[in-house]
């Protein structure tokens, strides 16, 4: 009985994958670099993407794809800024997904232009667990971990914190008023994910966003050179 | 095919259903009531469990189901407190489930000294969508939402906020350094759940806890009148 659960288990995420390259495949046809990212729910996901892109970057155009369970209060938020924003909910089904899946993307595609874009950011639903188990056709994974939740989260869950290549410490204008130690959460990050680039920064006073920012401009650049490469393989 | 898909996942509600309603007759046949501790990650579940559970409850006797992914960090933290301390792991399984569900909490039961417990407390996994689905056979269900997430949860997450009784709104203590306007989290609040108690409080500082110790001893007494008038059905 569990070992014919794991296989339907292991059945789903093949699947997943499948699609995901699917993805993958119409980013690349486009020349669009893909970033997953996630967080906790009220981590700054949002509030970070409001930061960064209320100014253009650098010729970089950016599309966000929104990922939740209900309601579209962030992707409204976003309208503001002159990029283009997509709105994916989860909700249906059950009590809804607590994830984005490579399908759901999928069914998001023919809404993306994606003919415009260089650098879609998607945004991932609020949850530290299965986010990190599904592929979605992404070049990058990138997190955001609050100062607020503690110092303990990258052992308490350490696939979410292996699966990212850049962690972004947010909510650091609060460091003042907590009982918050840096060093242990970078302590405990270089346990599961010694690799981890880390960005401290506050979407609220603008520290750091500028490093964000550069991060978002080389992601489009490395994506840009995967692409060539995966050209280049199919070649030979 | 999709119909397929909904039909499986109504068999898996049903079946962790009916091991709810095993896990409840027996915390019935032992006197224990339970609360069903919900948030999401970074919270504050184990510090406000910590606070509270410093001193005894009023002679009622408290015993804790620890939840999580990987680890025993939480129940480590508790072990100080000289109430008996279970530590749950749902890290088998491919990255880990994202809540519990009655089996396993069923899977537990052996290592709970349930005859000398009054009430136990299960904190959830962290999670803000999966854990409301599923019922383990608890009296009662509590959330807590810090104030640092913002005021929209209610909103994105309307499930979990549903499914409580009790909102433990955490970390007040921190309100001067937000930009959080509470009023506007009790309006959505009461748009998704009107009926919901509300407590703001801070685990940091101490503020409000009388008022969470005052519930958690209401919610042992409110499960004793459930299992007599389950006791007096049973009887008709």
């Amino acid at each position: 009985m569990h070992r014919t659960r794991v296989r339907v288990v292991e059945d789903a995420l093949d699947a997943n994958n499948t699609i995901a390259r699917a993805n993958r495949e119409d980013f690349d046809r486009h020349g669009v670099t893909v970033v997953n990212l996630m967080s906790a729910p009220g981590a700054g996901k949002t509030s970070l993407l409001e930061r960064v892109l209320a100014e253009p970057l650098d010729g970089v155009q950016v599309g966000v794809l929104e990922g939740d369970v209900q309601g579209s209060l962030d992707a409204d938020r976003l309208a503001t800024l002159h990029v283009p924003v997509v709105q994916l909910n989860t909700g249906s089904g059950f009590g809804g997904e607590c994830h984005l899946d490579a399908n759901m993307v999928r069914s998001a595609l023919p809404a993306l232009r994606l003919a415009e874009l260089d650098l879609l950011v998607i945004e991932n639903v609020g949850n530290l667990v299965c986010p990190a188990e599904f592929r979605i056709g992404e070049d990058a994974r990138a997190m955001v971990c609050s100062v607020t939740e503690g110092e303990d989260k990258p052992l308490k869950y350490p696939l979410m914190f292996r699966a990212c290549e850049l962690v972004l410490v947010n909510k650091v204008d609060l460091l003042p008023h907590l009982e918050f130690d840096l060093d242990k959460l970078l302590h405990h990050l270089s346990h599961v994910n010694p690799d981890a680039e880390v960005l401290p920064l506050s979407a609220r006073t603008g520290e750091g966003i500028d490093r964000w920012r550069d991060w978002l401009i080389s992601a489009a650049e490395r994506g840009e050179r995967g692409r060539r490469r995966r050209r280049e393989e199919a070649l030979v």
